[in-house]
């Protein structure tokens, strides 16, 4: 997602109460790339303290305040409020946010977005929601449903700008040729043989257990430099004891 | 994702020394149903006045608190480390939060997962993160990379528990426990330095590496017990030379 998309997307939050949420929301913005913060009604005290707090992000200085629902949306030509509460009586159309990030990525494209948030405690009300043309559902336990407001902040910039979600590969990694195996064996049967661990009449099948052993570790080369320098060390100690 | 799954997830915070960050943890793992917090080491009174806030979460109430990293790690056998530096040094296999979701979401459903996150102001130490198997990257803005404490357990918490998109199940293939891997170290560190493996002036970094290989090897369960069976003959050896 490009920085000219990023700047498409308009955070609003709505008369929000406690300096340290509209800091948290700030930093959350920058974290993922957002940067146009808007404050609809703010307790004035907590944004004073908010914008004066040490290593206040860049994103609540020129954040812009206003009385005005009209001016805070702007231009956006979508406007999303958050809710975490399920089947809140409503004609929005709702949507999770876990399938909507990628709707709203695409709008941004070329047309700006809004998303709304709502006071700590009461949340949107019915006239601030009456702006609105989806209500975005965060996914969260029916028992504690009501999210802290900077982490509904950070859920869903990060959601928004996360990268679009490709199959994961699946990578089979560099492990060591059976020669390098061998090489290990040479080491360890011995030391094995030495200490009872493969005794006679055992020797087959125990030598064949170790093979595959070491065969299902799949060692990457460093680790099995490694193990042949612990093995070389033990084998170091068990030629020199009683000198 | 069932509550029985739920249950499997693990979140360990390291050294945590702010009340509010200890709060917004527990508070967002409850919104997304995970229930099993644990504390290393935490500075003792921001744990207290944590505990003692209004609404403290249930969360927070029943969390562990403990100064080693064995116990907090339990019996996960995948143990990731959150972080939001990119090109890290370090030979952890780095997955981007957003694609790792899955695969964490898929080894839960039989087996437990913890999830660590590092103090606030410094993040994870290279010795905390010789335990981990994963790094787990938060794809944050460059200029602005790390995160709030609570934020960033709200994101991995939310990611987690999203719901189940349809791209093909990812295995994470069986490995032993993080208590495992100790009982396994508690055999071969003693025989690295009856050896000199282990040398006066190199404990500190020959353990690190040698935990590091115990943690990459990913050792199937009957594949850690036959090598503690080696290691014990091999001390049985060590112990009645010369008898």
């Amino acid at each position: 997602m490009s920085s000219e998309t990023k700047k498409r997307l308009r955070i609003v939050l709505v008369q929000p109460r406690n300096p340290l949420n509209i800091g948290a929301a700030a930093r959350a913005m920058y974290n993922f790339g957002f940067e146009d913060l808007w404050l609809v009604d703010p307790w004035e005290k907590a944004f004073r303290e908010a914008k004066s707090a040490m290593g206040a992000a860049k994103v609540l200085q020129n954040a812009r305040v206003t009385s005005s629902f009209a001016e805070a949306l702007g231009d956006a030509s979508l406007v999303a409020a958050t809710s975490a509460a399920k089947g809140r009586s409503t004609d929005l159309v709702q949507k999770e946010l876990t399938t909507a990030g990628h709707a709203i990525r695409t709008h941004l494209e070329d047309r700006p977005v809004a998303i709304l948030f709502g006071p700590e405690k009461y949340g949107l009300s019915r006239e601030d929601l009456s702006h609105c043309d989806w209500l975005l559902e965060i996914p969260t336990n029916p028992d504690c449903p009501s999210m802290n407001l900077g982490q509904a902040v950070a859920l869903v910039c990060y959601e928004i700008a996360r990268h679009a979600r490709a199959i994961p590969r699946l990578k089979t990694p560099a492990s060591v040729s059976a020669q390098e195996r061998d090489r290990i064996l040479g080491l360890l049967l011995p030391l094995l043989s030495d200490s009872g661990f493969i005794f006679d009449g055992s020797e087959e099948a125990q030598t064949h257990k170790v093979r595959r052993w070491i065969t299902r570790l799949r060692l990457a080369p460093a680790d099995s430099q490694l193990l042949m320098a612990m093995l070389r060390q033990l084998r170091w100690k068990f030629d020199h004891d009683g000198d």
